[in-house]
């Protein structure tokens, strides 16, 4: 294997229109247009009574995800993109679209432990 | 926010099936049950040539995923549950289903930074 991806893990703090899923869905179509990235398939869903949103977006490059608790103002959110795609360039879109108080992204890079275990095994 | 959920990073090495998009989507639906889990919507992606699937199951409890490069072996899974249900069972079942040489776990705490931080501005 070689580098699979980039996986960012991002958590929304204190973030607005966390309940709006349709807004949530155009956010998802912003993020995947500035990442260069390619759509195959959405979905989301809202849960009652809190009015928290699950969605996912599958990839060319891989996936995005939500889990929204907007009672608390919260999201996690994943960017996982593989291949030329720049999942960075989303973290701004999701700054504009939620107006959280902070924005918490941990990269991962996806591969690269498997790669490394397999180049000691070889 | 309290801790939000389990989120566990799932590396898969020289396993085999990772082209059989019905086994994964059977494997998942198996993930879900141990975990004791609830599915609402599942989709997989077979990508051309290489046989590589991409896959998400959106549970009430969050979301599985997967991408697999089965020319390498390798898949990156993502288990990332709420609530009761508990995504380490799972781990036994990707074991089974891909007989991988190795699997490597990492484990986040979503929500658990985000509620640190909060408690540090209130």
């Amino acid at each position: 294997v070689r580098f699979a991806g980039t996986h960012l893990l991002v958590d929304v703090l204190n973030g607005t229109r966390l309940d709006d899923i349709d807004h949530i869905e155009q956010t998802f179509r912003r993020c995947i247009e500035v990442s260069g990235a390619t759509l195959l398939h959405i979905h989301l869903h809202h849960f009652t009574p809190n009015g928290g949103v699950s969605g996912v977006a599958v990839l060319s490059e891989s996936h995005i995800s939500i889990h929204s608790w907007p009672e608390y103002g919260y999201a996690a959110l994943d960017l996982f993109m593989c291949g030329h795609a720049k999942p960075h360039l989303a973290i701004e879109v999701l700054r504009e679209a939620f107006e959280p108080d902070e924005i918490i992204v941990k990269e991962i890079l996806r591969g690269q432990e498997a790669a490394t275990q397999m180049k000691l095994a070889a």
